[in-house]
C-alpha cells in the first residue's frame, strides 16, 4: 500500500511506458479508488479512413491501462492483466478522449477494476472491466 | 457473402485503416472460417522498459481485429465489435507476433469469433473471443 | 418502449419463468434504468457442502436477469442474452441475495447492462454485464 | 498436480456438490487437459414458458463447471471461479445438454480454460471462458 502517491508520481508512472506516450497520456486526477486520463488523439489511430473513427484496439488499450490505474493509490505500481472485457457503445471520431477508471474489489491475490472512455462532449464510447494480478510472483 | 475473397484482397481490407498500418500486419493465410495474421513489432508497443514486454493494450487490438478478420470470407467486410473478451497468458517479449482468428457462430444479426496470439517460438501469448455485429444498421 | 409498466407487472413478467421461481425472485424496485431483486436461497444452490456458500453459476444466473431486467422499463419485456461476464469478489454464505442491476447504454440492436449481487450485511459477492438483443428477429 | 484420478473420482468430486445433483450431471469421459459432462435436463430450467427454452444463467452454470473441471487432471480438485464470459449461439429447447471443457492454459497463480455446451444433435448452444484461482489462499 502507498496511499500517499502523488498526482505527478503518477504522470511519471505511466509515461514510463513508450506505449503510454505514444498514447499521449495525461493523468487528470487521481483519487483514493479512482483515477481520470485524458488520452491525445492521432492520426494512426483511425480504422475507417472514410468515417475516421478510432480503432477499438485503441479503445481496448484506453480501458484496461485506465481499470489499471485506479489500482494505484492501494497497490503503489501499474500491475499485469489477467483478462479483460470491453463494451463498445459509439464511434469514437477523431479528438482526445477521457477515461475514468474505478476500483471494485481489491484482493490479496487479485483485483477487479472499471473503466469508462468519454469522448469531450461526455458522451459515453466504450466502458469495461478487468482482473489484475495483485499477488507478487512466487519466487521460483 | 462473398467467398471468393482472395488473400490479396483481404489483405487490401486490412491494410486501408492507418492503424492496421502502424501494427504492421500481414495477412498469412485466409480459410473458410479462419485467418492469420502477422504483426511486425515495434518499440512504441512496449509497456515496461527493463524488462520490454509489449502493452496488454496491443495484445487486445490484435485478439480484436484477428477475431473480426475470420469472419471476412462469411461477411465479405470488416464489422463493428459489439464486445470483447481478452485472457493474457505470458508476457511478449520484442518480437513479431502471429494471429489466428476463428469463426464460432455466424448469426443474422450477431457473430461470434474467437483469436489467439503467438511468438515466433509457438508459444501461446494471448486469446479471447468478440462478439461482432453483422446486421445493417437501421435506415433512420 | 414502456415506461408506465409497474413494479407487479415487472413481478409478473419475472415469475412467469419456472427458473425465476426456482430462484425465489421477489422484485423490491424498479427505476428508469435500474432495477433490485431479491433472492432466495435454498439449499440446491450449494456447491461446497463443508463451507456452504453458493455455486457460481448461481450467481451468474442472477447477475444475467438483473442486467436484462435493469432494460425493463425500456424495453418492456426480458430479451435474449447475446453474451455475458460475471466477476465473482466473494463466497456466498447461506441467505438471501439483493441483485442491483442498472442499464449502460440502450441502443436499436442491441443494450448493454450491469449487475452487482450483494448479501443481506451489504457486502459485493460478485458483479458483471452483459449485452442484450433488442432488435426483433428478422421475418424469414 | 494428480494425474491418476479416475473417471470415477472425478464423478464422485462433481456430485458431492448439491448444485450439481440438480444439475443432474454426469461425468462421460476425462483427459489430461478436457473433461465431457452430461446434464440432464429438468422443467424448471426453463425461462419462458411458451417457447419452453433453458434460462442462460443454467447455460452460464454449465459454462463455468465445465471449464473448472476440465482442470481436474492438472490441479486435483474444483477451484474458485474468478470470472467468466458466455456467449449463447441458440436457445437450448428441452433435452439434456453435452458439455466439453478444456484447459486453456494453468499457471502457478491462475488457469484459464473454455467450454462449449451442445444439444443431443451435436449443435452448439453456448460456449465461453474463465479464469480459476489456482494459488492457495495466503495463510493469515
Amino acid at each position: 500500500m502507498s496511499e500517499q502517491v502523488t498526482l505527478e508520481q503518477v504522470q511519471a508512472l505511466v509515461t514510463r511506458a513508450p506505449f503510454h506516450q505514444w498514447l499521449g497520456l495525461t493523468v487528470v486526477a487521481v483519487g483514493d479508488d479512482n483515477i481520470e486520463i485524458r488520452a491525445k488523439w492521432r492520426e494512426e489511430w483511425v480504422v475507417n479512413v472514410e468515417r475516421r473513427y478510432t480503432h477499438g484496439g485503441i479503445l481496448a488499450a484506453l480501458i484496461d491501462l485506465a481499470a489499471d490505474f485506479a489500482l494505484i493509490k492501494q497497490i503503489g505500481h501499474g500491475v499485469p492483466t489477467i483478462d479483460m472485457r470491453v463494451d463498445y457503445h459509439r464511434v469514437a471520431m477523431p479528438g482526445d478522449l477521457i477515461m475514468r477508471g474505478k476500483v471494485i474489489r481489491v484482493g490479496s491475490q487479485f483485483a477487479t477494476a472499471e473503466a469508462q472512455i468519454f469522448d469531450l462532449d461526455g458522451k459515453l464510447i466504450a466502458s469495461g472491466r478487468g482482473t489484475y494480478l495483485t499477488a507478487p510472483p512466487k519466487p521460483a
